[in-house]
């Protein structure tokens, strides 16, 4: 509870914020019309209609506005009136009468503070003075009513916090993550791109990127194949009755691509990989003896999302899923189940994920199945959990309708949250597609269908690491584990016979060999996160050994090659 | 010259097979309506409409019909005849006088032999008695015309050679190209499906065709590791503006999917995977030191293909292309296709293929580039292949108009050709692109463009290895490599044991106990080909043993399982 009244306190600072500063607004640009000015997520924004376009350099001196009227304390004061006169209030302020034509009550409120007013139902701060610690961040333009056909006006965000260490600590936090954002790590070092000609949201994955990937996929690969999963490949494309018959084409109609037509027949980029695995378990008589059979497929997936949702490789429109299909008996589930948090557990362990936070999704309204599959598929998922003493929060009737569910979201190195493991459990397509085994009694039995992915998507995935480690990715995943850079090119002869030597045992190195100066070969080698650089001399190549020195500039003096080497190669095996 | 004149005797042989056989329907079959019956590939048919459908019982009684006209030894006479007089001859035959009606000449030629005369060109036989070996070998439905709206007919297929011994040759190579079919193969050792459900032509790959894919790829990729390739993903579909500007939506209209729109942008599947490598290619400046860039991708694409020509996994609408695209200075063209075809034997012996013939392409009557820039890269083409001591057929004016091309085809153990490597020179997508790499003189240089595959596709790759070695894979390749087979329940510990034992040195051994007898397990590992059983009793659990067995059925003895395993393991590591 404590903790609810600080946050709504933060609210009202957030929210009063975006009252001084529409008034700072007001007394440097007395002619500025007034949209809205909402709180948000960490902060606040106003939208203006200004005489001329707002630069980078305007936000200090608004803010050195707002720090007048913060010192002048002024009360935040609330006032009932009728609409008719309100719309006399702001009879210069074609916006808010807009706004004010929309609200359907007879009377309407109005905050008042200093010279300045606004259309507003609170609550503020009780007067200005109590604002502590606020700082304007950027400006954006917006359209009015986020309508591209009206007006575009200009955007003001800025943050406010309890005290100045706070917003210091904020700032701090936002500058480290702009630092490891993904789309600017992602072309510093060189992992993927979009295209304009390709589309929005559609992935080019570079050399490095892709090899991070391949780590990636190859390390899933050996973990599933020891697990007992079965990898296949099954089509990108099918006909869109299948579609049909799953209830996709009638559930999930939005995000699916248009179908195409071939032959009279339509076809349909898939949105999910689980009809191919149907099709594949039905391809013969299953007995109760071969079950549990479980599929995986590193299998591309197509969804539409609107242009504007996109965001680098973490919100796409064409994305591999880690995905696999368990079918079972229904004395399996549970063990089925118990084993896939487990590989989940394991996976996120092996990628350095060590807080993430797990929720069970249980029966909503509507529902497949009868309630007391449900029941008992809920009961497995709670025991399964409970068994690996997990905590977990329960989201009542936030189930998809097709069965329970598991989800985890990770916890990124700076606290930020991303989607993890799912686990479904699907009484749908059981019956959609009417698939069965043969039980020891000769008849034909129910099966169930666990759909889950460990990671989620290859590209999200890799956009959450590169987050997570801020590029510096762990020895076994980066893509050039190492650079030998030799001082004179009298050194290169030897510099290639270290790396040959490394790369003889796995090791992905490369020379430097460029006629530039050594420090800068240094510089390029920390901005590119390269683990290890063996800066090789005179003394080096008498001594068959390298001057080691770390992606964090930390000096790790002189050490023979065949050390360096396995140095190297028990970081690549520690995963670390 | 004698082997076209033997072809020429041959063919005069299947025609006047068809004569004869077609005397013999009439026989048999007074009403018979005659449609056409011309030479194929290995052989003959002939079209009916008859009173009754045929069934395979028919064949020998028409066969019997026509050894006895063969013993008559009937002269072929030629005899040319007014169009109004071969009316009257074939007043009854609709479908001869049809056929007629589209001869624009005044006169047509007619074969007579015994009581059957047909419209014919010929040539034939001198009689009938040089028909030395004839076999009917099926009937099948066939529309009139090949058109579905005119009558269907039924066709009857034969084939004739110069001896029974040749013939007899012929029918075994039929029977084991039957047994050896990767359609008959891939349901019997479930490596792949398709499904009606999904669409023709789109391949399902299940666990065992899956992981002899994966195994490929596997090792593709290692190989192009070692070569200096860099390997990308990039997205199935990109805006049509970008297939417009690189002439495929020109060019290939026919073979491609169709758009599918997206907030008003048109999107298409890919027919190939070059655009994506040229983006990123030209994502950064390249610099002369940069060259060459290698951009290899396991790229699956997606062409339209009649379902009438679809194949099995052989000619299918999605395949997953082993593509690379080297982007390099004029000055490396020749030392980079080297470095290809190089590559391109490498993997064919590898995978067994020691057979293959070279096809060099030149340039067509309408090319992109300059004639000149074509004689430059065939020349370097030819070169290469000299350098080789490669025999190779020149293909004048057959090249594709962006550039000259190497095309390799594989003949399997059973003569059969298959599409194997290609490398293409492409004079056109950097026009289209404006790519260049920034040469030693600080300014823009034109880049060359090579596309390559060394497999194909993979599709089509595991359907001719299925072929090539009757499913049989070499152990490396085979999806299971060991069975053990537990004589009596009381061995089933140990066998689990040794299948332990075998898989922790990555040997993909399983244990069959199911409770079936012991020689219906050999049986059936036979038939799935594993290459090694190893059946373990009593004795065998004594000893550390077990009783090898070859899938060829040769009984290998007693073995130590550690030398068991060693034997495997070097069956492994040589590929053998």
């Amino acid at each position: 509870m404590k903790r609810e009244a600080r946050d709504e306190q933060l609210e009202r600072m957030q929210h009063s914020a975006a009252h001084v500063m529409a008034e700072a607004v007001q007394h440097l640009f007395p002619e500025a019309k007034f949209g809205i000015g909402p709180t948000i997520e960490n902060g606040f924004y106003y939208d203006f209609e200004l005489p001329r376009p707002l630069t980078p350099d305007d936000l200090p001196v608004i803010e050195d506005k707002m720090g007048e009227f913060i010192l002048r304390d002024a009360s935040f004061v609330t006032e009932q009136m009728s609409k008719k006169r309100a719309r006399e209030l702001f009879a210069d302020q074609p916006y808010k009468l807009e706004l004010l034509e929309e609200i359907p009550e007879a009377d309407v409120t109005i905050y008042k503070h200093g010279s300045f007013w606004d259309l507003c139902r609170g609550p503020h701060l009780n007067s200005t003075g109590e604002l502590r610690a606020v700082k304007l961040t950027r400006i954006a333009g917006a359209y009015w009513r986020g309508d591209e056909k009206r007006p575009m006006l200009q955007r003001i965000y800025g943050v406010a916090f309890e005290s100045e260490e706070q917003l210091g600590e904020y700032l701090q936090r936002q500058a480290e993550a702009a630092k490891r954002d993904h789309r600017k790590l992602g072309k510093d070092l060189d992992l993927f791109s979009t295209h304009e000609e390709i589309g929005p949201g559609l992935i080019c994955w570079h050399p490095r990127g892709a090899l991070v990937r391949r780590i990636i996929e190859d390390y899933w690969k050996d973990e599933h194949d020891k697990r007992g999963y079965d990898i296949i490949y099954t089509p990108h494309i099918a006909k869109l009755d299948l579609w049909k018959t799953s209830g996709h084409w009638e559930f999930y109609r939005e995000s699916l691509y248009p179908p195409m037509e071939i032959e009279g027949q339509h076809y349909m980029l898939r949105p999910m990989n689980c009809l191919g695995h149907i099709l594949i378990y039905k391809s013969r008589l299953r007995s109760y003896r071969d079950l549990p059979i479980r599929y995986a497929e590193l299998g591309t997936v197509y969804r539409y999302e609107r242009t504007g949702v996109l965001y680098g490789m973490a919100r796409v429109r064409g994305f591999t899923q880690d995905d696999a299909h368990i079918f079972c008996r229904p004395d399996q589930v549970e063990d089925e189940l118990l084993e896939v948090v487990r590989l989940a557990q394991f996976m996120m362990s092996s990628f350095g994920f060590e807080e993430y936070e797990v929720f069970l999704s249980t029966r909503p309204e509507r529902y497949a199945g009868t309630a007391a599959m449900w029941e008992e598929a809920t009961e497995s998922l709670r025991h399964v959990l409970d068994r690996l003493a997990l905590d977990y929060e329960e989201d009542p009737g936030e189930g998809v309708f097709y069965g329970p569910k598991i989800d985890v979201k990770l916890r990124d190195a700076l606290g930020h949250e991303w989607q993890g493991p799912t686990i479904q459990v699907d009484f749908n397509l059981p019956q959609r597609f009417h698939f069965c085994y043969i039980g020891e009694d000769g008849s034909e039995h129910s099966v169930t269908m666990i759909h889950r992915t460990v990671l989620g998507a290859m590209e999200r995935f890799v956009a959450c690491l590169t987050e997570h480690y801020g590029g510096a990715f762990p020895v076994w995943l980066a893509p050039v584990q190492a650079v030998i850079i030799p001082i004179a090119d009298r050194h290169a002869d030897y510099a290639h016979g270290v790396e040959a030597d490394l790369r003889s045992e796995g090791v992905r190195a490369i020379v430097d060999d460029r006629s530039e100066r050594m420090n800068l070969k240094i510089r390029e080698a920390q901005l590119e996160k390269v683990p290890y650089m063996l800066i090789v001399g005179d003394k080096e190549v008498a001594s068959a050994s390298a001057s080691l020195r770390a992606r964090s500039n930390e000096d790790l003096g002189p050490e023979a090659v065949a050390a360096i080497k396995s140095r190297i190669k028990t970081a690549i095996e520690s995963r670390s």
